[in-house]
């Protein structure tokens, strides 16, 4: 079992109604509120009207930074940290789902910092300090509500880069607050659940039984409960399990005691949607199968066995065989969530397939990936997506 | 799904050699340190001549607080609380298991308590500031390393009574530290480990895919790697998944979105303890298959007939039979790895059953368990146990 640190300060409240602890617990950072929020979907939901009429009550003053991008982008982090500065912001409050969480963190940190803010980003380990941060959860995904972790993109360099900036304070996850979030989002959101189990679960290290055993559960539980809530959006237990499996799934525990390599299908699929506005968890839907199929040889063969048989209840008696009816039974469920498994049906061809995999090889980390990954190797494995 | 809310603030460092780490965490609270230990095992083993080394070579003053019983009791915290107060400690090193720990924590809390110390312990609610306290851990069972929780004796009243002082900072987990301790309080430790998971599994709520799944993966961890060690004391892995079974099976986490009861075991136990000083986990093992069997009932059926199945991989298609092959898989169990499994084996006889049973149900918690107990029915499962 190998070393590890477990460093996570975040509280979380979780369940029905625990909206009502926001005053409270906003209280104890000051009164100047900077409200962050994506495209509008809580003031559709009747959340942000909620949310507002709570903090005017109690009198805190709010500044709103809303339109955060589904990948949100350098320029609004630049927009969010100046709004601080005006405002003498206190703490910021998120309210969405990873794009928004991953912003706000990005602001928390840069209002601190004095460098270029995409310098930042390229080299988190020069932030010394952050805002508060206090989210509300709408969307089981990203993990971010439990991590120190955004992604944020640069158009001008077509570049999208993950980078701990801080971890949220107090993250409120109301699994109601996902009632409203549609098929497609809940499906790509599950996909991005799974995704974070599988990135840790392929590596050789299983001596730790409560690593494996998480990753097991959590993958089982979302093929339980995804279909449960795309067929009855409104079941509460499904949806709490899909947001306390998110929780989890990148909050680190899946890989501590294993070694940890780089995670393969993020880092491609950060090239994908820096080249097009396409949603994280159905390019992760896509390409998860393939770099499987791809990876599979004498090495991981055993690890794809104990994936077919401990995930999806399968047996054989030849391994390869097992283990391709692991990969199929994953395609087969990303297909009966109705994502769409091809890169054809999200508007993607090979044009910038080049300069995708020159980009995810770029900083030489797919080298230390569970199955080293060269710029051949993801071009192959984009090729397979088509 | 039950609400919730998940708050631990602690940072583990676990592994081999965590203890290079140890100077630079005491650092960053202060210089002037109680170094509190039980009855003199880390001298035996080394572990505290390299402590003091490390402490000395750094220019921290180190003052001692040792002989911390198995069931530590009041006049002990009250004499680290002194002790605390004469040499102006920044910060508390506990070096042990629960006891210690539970202790230390005690001590943590009652330097800035103003009023009885013992009244503290009753009343946990009342404290507002605790000192920090880092911890290197040397048994595995507790999980007092990553909860708030400490356990005190009080010998005048005869009363030993858990409650929640403070979370320590920094615990430091090296499962190597654990490579001497015997057999008989290895398996008293991995007893306790599941009885902590136990006494939260059986509730009625089992809608939370974590909470039940980490449960039995904890179980299942502990019944694969406990022979293990008691064949090899030096297997590293195998006490790294005790350590870190014992570490997650008190934090709350299996209870999060259930509903939690009274823990039924325990506060018998307790009562056993204070009358006798018999090792915690060895009256846990000795209780717990007898409080099964007489807690199966019409309601409670459907609990156990999971337990078998997914901790002991048993079928039948009677569920009561199912059920009893279960409780029995666990006696069997215990008594495999070498537990006395009789009250008269520990040397305790009908003597004080009836005040036991009484002090068990004083405050009237038991009937706030998954089956409610009344005076009786302790009474009844104390003499299954004889």
């Amino acid at each position: 079992m190998q070393n590890f640190i477990y460093d996570i300060p975040t509280k979380l409240l979780f369940g029905k109604g625990q909206i009502e602890n926001l005053t409270s617990v906003l209280q104890s950072f000051g009164k100047n509120v900077l409200l962050t929020y994506g495209g509008g979907s809580i003031k559709k939901s009747g959340l942000y009207d909620d949310i507002m009429q709570r903090l005017t009550t109690s009198h805190f003053h709010v500044v709103e930074l809303s339109g955060i991008e589904p990948n949100p982008r350098i320029e609004t982090v630049r927009k969010g940290v100046e709004l601080c500065h005006v405002h003498n912001i206190d703490v910021i409050l998120a309210v969405g789902g990873g794009s928004t969480l991953d912003c706000s963190k990005a602001i928390c940190a840069g209002y601190y910092y004095s460098g270029d803010l995409w310098e930042m980003v390229l080299h988190p380990q020069t932030i010394t300090k952050t805002l508060p941060l206090v989210d509300i959860l709408t969307l089981s995904a990203t993990g971010s509500e439990f991590d120190a972790f955004g992604v944020i993109s640069n158009p001008i360099t077509q570049e999208k880069i993950g980078s701990p900036f801080c971890y949220p304070n107090v993250s409120i996850c109301d699994p109601a607050y996902t009632f409203s979030v549609p098929a497609l989002q809940t499906a790509a959101g599950s996909a991005d659940i799974m995704s974070h189990v599988l990135e840790v679960y392929f590596s050789e290290d299983a001596s730790c039984d409560l690593a494996e055993g998480i990753s097991e559960i959590i993958l089982r539980s979302v093929i339980k409960n995804l279909p449960i809530v795309l067929k009855d959006p409104h079941d509460y237990d499904a949806r709490a399990n899909l947001m306390w499996n998110s929780t989890w799934a990148c909050s680190g525990i899946t890989g501590m005691g294993k070694i940890n390599y780089t995670w393969s299908c993020h880092a491609i699929e950060h090239k994908l949607s820096a080249f097009y506005d396409i949603t994280h968890g159905v390019g992760l839907a896509i390409l998860t199968p393939r770099w499987m199929e791809y990876i599979l040889n004498e090495k991981t063969v055993d690890r794809f066995t104990r994936f077919s048989r401990n995930v999806w209840g399968l047996e054989d008696d030849d391994p390869y065989v097992l283990a391709r009816k692991g990969i199929q039974a994953l395609y087969d469920f990303f297909v009966s969530v109705n994502l769409p498994m091809t890169l054809h049906e999200v508007g993607i061809d090979e044009t910038h397939f080049e300069k995708m995999a020159e980009d995810a090889v770029k900083y030489g980390e797919l080298l230390d990936a569970y199955v080293s990954l060269t710029k051949e190797d993801v071009m192959n494995i984009l090729k397979a997506c088509l």
